[in-house]
């Protein structure tokens, strides 16, 4: 039976999404038990409202405590000990669960996951992965987007190395390419960092590409994209922002007099195919890697079909042995680096 | 009389877009006279197309060759010095001409123009610079865009002084707010540099907005947005990227079967009003900021219509007085660094 801890506070709407999604995901992987963590007669009420619970896979584990999106990472590490984050947390920890979610503040977030649990051995520091739909339909897994802002050489090679086998374990891709997220060859080819990351990436034996550009993550052009947590939290903020906007600009087209808004409506099923396939939903669940257990992040703004999605990744770790894979892959990689120096 | 070169052998196209669109300009401007810097004999083939050209503006400046996209900077640079890029800059550097454009090698084009006309008195490194359409309707000016790849704060400070004499020059904003760009709260904020910027831009008498996301660039949240050069090109090839998948998926799901391509008919008129609203061309012109001249650089890809857009912008600048707003402001604010420390 695989086990995951759900906090179910967390995310801009909390537990009407949370408790829905978990309940139809339990429906669907019978094989798949859950720890719904979180203020328990708040649980309960919303439990009440679905019908044919599965009982038998469901245990609420209460929690006195929410972690805000306001908090800091002080509050909510030392202060709040015994919030719903703490306690999904240190399941993971005790072997009560195999993987935990939440959908609260990322930096609380990965704050205590990594107090609890710390990093896997020969990994310096964890880093945080999304997925973003490109243009061949799939998508670009690229990392870090956030947790660390200033990156050495190693760092970039041992995200790649933890992005190959998230990849592995959640799409189902054996031998996923690796680019590194550079400027143009026709500018001064990237800092000294990034070029001494290109040395070590070329000469491990991960099925790495080269320089990839911004545009190449929408190509489709590698699975994976490396870089630092400063330009992946820039990157992912700003086509957020264009998305957005192009979203917005295409409501307010369809709406500008009667005739726009008559084809708008003739419109809707081809705008709807739209959304859908540029839609970040379908890839909900952002992964904290390196970490000594399998830790997911949902979108704060997650609907109940994409909390359902993040909770599926998550099994698919547990699954497909994420942590196994990155330990047996990072031991390589530094073994092969302690040879060459 | 205001005069500008312009190397018309630049760009995807060459010669059909840059020759129609001077000569548009130059009907449309009778304050402007053109140097039109290029191959002779196609320069006049090109002309003869074109009916009532005012030939008492247009001068045509012969060049015997033609620096390419693939060329590298040194080849650009010391092997053809009789290239069109080489003799529109010469042309500032020698008083001909108050401004000059090119739609060809970026990298090739800044290292000619940088060796030529040297940066201002107190400017440390040119930056690149251009402007995103954003939701207010407007368009957010974003430096640098690759020219520095690892800059010191008192760099991003320069940028912004820059950006803010640019922004008054070309887009009439007296006093326009700078952003700096950063990652969220949420995370550990920004790296030593950036911190230290910000306190540098907080104390100078720039409209300082204070730290700003990706999502502010689409947001319009401030006017300028200054950023390193690595950061600022891979954030302008992503959301170019991004742009680029969301208007293929759009033709394609307009296309998809017969019922989709009939309504795509009637969507017409919206979709190209949602394209201009979204256009970059509108905002074509990037300059090349801190040089001692008014260098411009057009994107490759530019039609008439965009490269039109260019020369007006490089004729704004030459107007308002771009090379002077940017000297005494540098001037103001490196006096008051000095006072300070």
């Amino acid at each position: 039976m695989i086990k995951i801890a759900i906090d179910c506070m967390g995310g801009d709407v909390g537990l009407p999404v949370t408790i829905p999604a978990s309940i139809t995901f339990a429906k669907r992987y019978k094989d798949t038990s859950l720890l719904l963590v979180g203020l328990e007669s708040e649980i309960k009420f919303f439990l009440n409202k679905i019908n044919n619970v599965p009982f038998d896979r469901i245990n609420i584990v209460p929690a006195d405590e929410v972690v805000t999106m306001s908090d800091s990472i002080e509050v909510a590490l030392r202060k709040k000990k015994k919030s719903s984050m703490h306690i999904a947390v240190q399941s993971v920890k005790n072997g009560f669960a195999d993987a935990c979610i939440s959908s609260g503040n990322t930096a609380a977030w990965m704050a205590i996951s990594k107090y609890f649990l710390k990093t896997l051995e020969g990994i310096e520091r964890p880093a945080i992965s999304t997925s973003i739909p490109n243009q061949n339909g799939n998508a670009t897994t690229i990392l870090d987007l956030g947790a660390n802002v200033d990156c050495s050489a190693n760092n970039l090679l041992q995200f790649a190395v933890m992005g190959t086998a998230l990849v592995q374990s959640i799409d189902f891709n054996n031998n996923p390419s690796v680019g590194l997220l550079n400027i143009g060859e026709e500018l001064i080819k990237g800092n000294i960092i990034v070029k001494s990351a290109f040395d070590l990436l070329s000469s491990s034996n991960l099925n790495f590409y080269g320089n990839v550009e911004g545009d190449d993550i929408f190509k489709g052009t590698v699975d994976i994209v490396v870089c630092d947590g400063f330009v992946g939290n820039i990157v992912l903020k700003s086509v957020e922002g264009l998305a957005k906007m192009f979203s917005m600009t295409l409501k307010e087209e369809f709406k500008k007099d009667l005739l726009s808004s008559f084809v708008g409506v003739l419109a809707m099923p081809v705008i709807h195919s739209l959304r859908n396939r540029l839609d970040n939903r379908r890839y909900n669940g952002a992964s904290l890697l390196g970490l000594n257990g399998i830790v997911f992040k949902s979108h704060g703004s997650a609907d109940i079909v994409s909390f359902d999605f993040a909770l599926s990744r998550a099994r698919d770790a547990v699954i497909n042995n994420l942590l196994d894979r990155i330990s047996i892959k990072v031991h390589e990689i530094n073994r092969e680096l302690r040879i060459k120096n």
